[in-house]
């Protein structure tokens, strides 16, 4: 791994080399106070975050590193009209790590291709949050001791939701997943994630409460205003389903509740008190699971930056994908984006 | 102490330890420079500040701690309708110690009731900002050696001044004070907060230059444009007292003229060279203040966070108390708010 | 030199200093991991920036300082009104260096009255940007060995540029340079600052691929869009002059292309590939040139801040002067205003 643009570009050996780390970490961070000292963070975040961007912010401090960065693109040189190429450059000349969030699919990518330096997605449009993946499957690791066999329910946004599509594509690595999909119809999984699915045993159950009766985790996602092109759709789908304790009640009293978070009614506070709520564990071992990530990162020989030769072209569909706005971006021949991964109709 | 909401938390013992802790790192600053390493502040800023948020960064990097936060909600997941409860919650999982400021009052008293770790406020709306405090009774201390016995004249916005309300509740712990109140009648102290300032002898006097007569501290305040429903009103009053080198001339030439600034108007920019002029001193012992109050803060044990729960129904009058923005709050019995501490009608 | 506000405040000596500890941060930057530790910079931005402000930031952060500040303006007590007096006096109490980037000229002089630490102007308006000329001095003799008898071409935004001008009232110190001054003629150098370039041979050329035949360094700059009071003059004159590869083609191999950055479009995306390309390696020697100046600056012995005693009357013609936002300031008698150096009509 260079970069870390979708959670599979960690092989398994470096998963189980991050989650021992992040073990050790979280038994003994003062022993990692001082582990990058003298180092940086770039923290480019063209959208909106605080968990993310805060997560990311706290684990290099933790680890005796500096951030720096922008949070309001208003507030930069991008106001002016600096390309993300040029952003990209300049700040990887002044960082060891950048993490780089935005509004468009594929902007990582585009990121990695100019930085001397690893980048982290810390989350491209509806495309890629890598390191939500990570910090589920540590959370599921360290909460059950291991991931395999684990039957997990997934509810909420389906279609759009990039975080569920995801988790899905990073469970299918390991053996004998069983997922259960609760969704509205319009909002169900779409054909293409899975495909990526692996030997995942896939079900769709409407109902939350039948779907929980028998599952080891329960997954729940918010719908995201600002993926729905259409805001009457997202207003009529939103509130279908949200978990109570009355809901609750008929789940196994083992089962974990988890959630990427921001929530925004689909967990009602009554919740919060619940033993199986794990979703504010969930959070805190994110950082600390980006606390190993960044070591790792950190600790890579320098490489040289090799620009990308384009090869043909490819007129990407997608119009919230970064090559709309990012022109100079090398194209290539395929069926599907380099960038975003969308496929042509 | 646990958590710092209002400065009356602070214990006699506790402003006697933290006021010598003061006096060590105002000496010696060179040696604290390590003490918080490894740990860190979540800085939380809901409404626009440049006095009290960068003096908290100085304090915890001065101290070798590191900061993270936002200091402008809408670049963060709050402007996707996140709840203060679940940012409190996972922004107190990633640090040792949390400010927070919100223009609402009783929010600090809310989060307080979430986060895993101490909670200082740094201002909720017009209900408290004890670290001002902090800062005003170190400052007399420093410059007069002792509290006790000060002839304090107090001027400016004592209706809605919550400095000045905080500093007079604060003075009354201590021995022999005399207050002298100068406001627009529209602007008096009101009686529910002289009922709260115990033996300190409250004398009201409309003129300031005979009011600063006889007096060893002058604290100056700004009327907040933003505490007024009524902007006429603000307008009206606003240029009632200036505080000029020619009203100063009659003054007793040890007087302190003290001010918790930002300043707009009330002090003439020809006041700052006269040496009786410590506003800015004010503010740099404040920083110094701070770092002792994050010292004692990030070596408290951990402790647990017991959810509170709700006894009763509260129905709080105040239109801008955190209960009106935040319905998940559990409420309480009586007659005074138990987050914003407003009496019902 | 105790505040930077032009780049000719730094005497010979003094830039022979900064320039070889550049060198010896450059090459070994681990060595300097904790040059200032438990000493934080204030960081001041009342206008965007990337470029600068995170050059700074990490390069207080590599010698292991800390950074606070501000950079939008409407997130702090500015909103309220605060002055930049009063903002500055804080501020350096809580601070051992502050950098200012303001939009009016003459900002940094007078921040620098009444900072009680060392001020580095960091962009005042269109007047002066030293740390710019600094790493464009670096870099040329970083990547030439030495600057004497250079041959420079300067191409762009000759009138209102401000790295133009001082970066040639910089190399008016050195021996034997010669300038080729590339523009359109709405935007040639002007005569004030044709003056302030003492012994450089000056030529003016208006064919980009002709000047460039025959000299060690061609400066690209931007058109900024915000200098120009006439935007329909900005959009006539922006396109003028972009470097291609077509152009580049026939300049000699040795050459260096530099550029401030951000750039918007003078120079092709095209020619980033060129080894003659350097705009890239000299934004991040600028970081490494900012950490030489840090060290420099905060190894000063503190010294007190003298209130400068008005001296008559100096009405400014400059309407974006900071002696019309901050009326307070004390002016003085002469030609030129003592703070944005404009010469009265």
């Amino acid at each position: 791994m260079r970069h870390l643009i979708d959670f599979t570009d960690l092989s398994e050996r470096e998963w189980q080399h991050i989650y021992r780390r992040f073990e050790e970490i979280y038994e003994h961070p003062g022993d990692y106070r001082d582990a990058l000292r003298g180092q940086t963070l770039a923290s480019l975040f063209y959208e909106p975050s605080t968990r993310t961007r805060l997560s990311f912010e706290a684990a290099m401090l933790k680890l005796g590193g500096g951030v720096f960065g922008f949070s309001d693109p208003a507030a930069s040189s991008v106001s002016k009209g600096e390309t993300l190429k040029d952003t990209v450059i300049m700040t990887s000349g002044y960082a060891n790590v950048l993490t780089l969030r935005h509004p468009r699919e594929g902007a990582a990518m585009a990121a990695s291709l100019y930085s001397s330096v690893p980048v982290i997605n810390a989350g491209d449009g509806g495309h890629c949050h890598p390191t939500q993946t990570l910090t589920d499957l540590v959370t599921l690791r360290r909460l059950r001791g291991s991931v395999e066999g684990l039957r997990v329910c997934v509810c909420g946004d389906l279609k759009y939701g990039r975080t569920a599509h995801s988790l899905l594509r990073a469970l299918a690595r390991f053996e004998g997943i069983r997922a259960v999909l609760v969704s509205a119809p319009e909002l169900s999984l779409p054909e293409y994630v899975k495909r990526t699915c692996g030997a995942i045993k896939l079900d769709e159950q409407p109902d939350l409460r039948t779907a929980i009766g028998d599952v080891d985790v329960l997954y729940m996602t918010r719908l995201q205003r600002e993926r729905f092109r259409d805001p009457a759709e997202y207003e009529r789908l939103k509130g279908r389903y949200t978990l109570t304790p009355e809901i609750l009640s008929g789940a196994p009293s083992d089962l974990l509740v988890m959630h990427p978070l921001p929530r925004a009614g689909e967990i009602s506070e009554a919740v919060d008190g619940d033993p199986r709520a794990v979703y504010f564990q969930q959070a805190r071992y994110g950082m600390f699971a980006r606390m190993a990530l960044l070591l790792e990162l950190c600790s890579l020989p320098p490489f040289a930056v090799k620009e990308a030769e384009p090869q043909g072209v490819h007129r990407c569909d997608n119009g919230s994908c970064i090559t709309k706005t990012e022109p100079y971006l090398p194209v290539f021949e395929g069926s599907a984006c380099r960038y975003c991964e969308q496929q042509n109709n």
